[in-house]
C-alpha cells in the first residue's frame, strides 16, 4: 500500500514510518520543513500536499501539538494552542482525504490520553474532541474509507528527551503498532490506545 | 444567590432563567439582543457583560449553537459553526469568570448529547470537547468556585418548533433542573444529563 504520513520527522511520526515501511507498504514522509511539505494550520497546504502526491491508500497525522496553559493566567493565544494544527488541522485533513484515497483506504489520526490535571484543560478540548470526531465522522466516510483515532499517553523517548525517567512511557515503536493496526485492519471509528 | 444566564432569550435559557427565579435567585438575562449584551463569539464582550454587572453567585451559559453539516460537502466555515461561540466563547467565559465570581461561585455551561450520525461530527467535537472541558478545568479553579456542563438531548420545545413529534424530547423545565442542581449543589467538573 502506499502511504502518506505526516509529522514523519517526529518522535511518534518516525516510528510509523518505520513501522509501516517494515510492514512493506511504500511510505511518503511530509512535515513543514524536509522535501514533502505541508502545514497542518493551513487547510490549503494540505490540498496542495495531497494533490501533489495521487492518489493513496493511507494517510496518517501525527503532527502537530498542544502545550500545557494555566486555565486562568494564560493569554487566549496560549491557552488555546493546538486548536489550529492538531484539532481543526486534522479535521481539515479528514475532510478531504477522501478526495485523494483509494476505495477502502484509510485515514488516521492522532489524539491523546487526556487527565484532569492542571493546565492540561485544553489538551483536554482538544483530544476527547478528536476521540469523538473519530467515531463520528467515520459514519460518513464514503467508498468504504475508514477513520481511526490513536490515542497515545506518554512516550518513553519524549519523556527521555525531556529530561526525564522515560520507564512509565511507551515506547514509540509501541505505539507505532497502533498505527498499523488502524492501516491493514478493517478497524472503523475507533480510538485505539 | 445572584445569577448571570446568557442565551435567557432562548428555549433552554428561559426555561433556566425562570427555573432559578422560582428557586429564590435574582437572575440577570443576557443575550446578543435586549437590555444586557453580550456575544460569545467575542471574548471582549464577556469581559464587558461581567464587568458591568459587579460580583455574582454564578454564571450560566445557554447561549450559541451549531448545526448539523455534511462532513465532506460543506465548506470550512459551514463545518466549524460553533467553533467560535459554543466551544471557544464558553472556554473563555469559564476563563474570564474567576474574577467576577464570589467565593464558591459556580460556572455552568451548555454541551449537549451527541451520537454518530451522518452531519453531526462537529457537533460532536464541540460537545465532547465541552464534557472534558468542564471535567478538566474544574481542578484548576480557585477558592472553591465550581465548573459543571449540562448535556441536554432533544429538548421537547425543539422539536415542536421542527414541526416534530415532541414527545420523545425532555421538556425545557425538566432541563432546567439540571442547571438548578449545578449552581445549587456542590457538584463539581460534573457533565448532568
Ligand atoms: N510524544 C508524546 O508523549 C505524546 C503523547 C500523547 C500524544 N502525543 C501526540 O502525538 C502527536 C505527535 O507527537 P510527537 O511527540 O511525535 O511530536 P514531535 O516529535 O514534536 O513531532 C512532530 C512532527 O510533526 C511535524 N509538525 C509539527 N507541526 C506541524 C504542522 N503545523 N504541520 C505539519 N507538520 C508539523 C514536525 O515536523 P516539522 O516541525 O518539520 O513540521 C514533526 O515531524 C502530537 O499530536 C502529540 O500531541 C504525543
Ligand atoms: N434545544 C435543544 O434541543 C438542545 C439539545 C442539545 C443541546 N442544546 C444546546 O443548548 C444550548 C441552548 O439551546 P437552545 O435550544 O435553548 O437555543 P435557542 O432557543 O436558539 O436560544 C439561544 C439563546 O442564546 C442567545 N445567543 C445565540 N447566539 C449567541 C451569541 N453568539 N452570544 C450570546 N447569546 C447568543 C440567543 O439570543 P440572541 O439571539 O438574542 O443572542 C438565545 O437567548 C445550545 O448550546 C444548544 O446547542 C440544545
Amino acid at each position: 500500500m502506499k502511504a502518506i504520513v505526516i509529522g514523519a520527522t517526529g518522535i511518534i511520526g518516525g516510528a510509523v514510518a518505520e513501522a509501516l515501511e517494515a510492514s512493506g507498504h511504500e511510505v511518503l514522509r511530509a512535515a513543514r520543513r524536509g522535501p514533502l511539505r505541508v502545514d497542518m494550520e493551513d487547510p490549503g497546504s494540505i490540498d496542495a500536499l495531497l494533490e501533489s502526491v495521487g492518489p493513496v491508500d493511507a494517510i496518517v497525522c501525527c503532527a502537530a501539538s498542544g502545550r500545557l496553559a494555566s486555565l486562568v493566567e494564560s493569554s487566549d493565544a496560549e491557552f488555546t494552542l493546538g486548536l489550529q494544527g492538531k484539532l481543526l488541522g486534522q479535521i481539515a485533513l479528514v475532510r478531504r482525504a477522501p478526495k485523494y484515497l483509494r476505495d477502502g483506504g484509510s485515514i488516521t489520526i492522532t489524539s491523546g490520553r487526556w487527565e484532569a490535571l492542571p493546565g492540561g484543560s485544553f489538551a483536554a478540548v482538544v483530544n476527547a474532541g478528536l476521540d469523538a470526531f473519530a467515531q463520528a465522522a467515520a459514519v460518513e466516510l464514503p467508498r468504504g474509507i475508514r477513520l481511526n483515532a490513536v490515542s497515545p499517553g506518554w512516550v518513553r523517548e519524549t519523556l527521555v528527551r525531556l529530561g526525564m525517567d522515560g520507564t512509565p512511557g511507551t515506547p514509540a515503536a509501541e505505539i507505532a503498532g497502533r498505527y498499523v493496526e488502524a492501516v491493514e485492519s478493517g478497524v472503523q471509528g475507533r480510538r485505539l490506545t
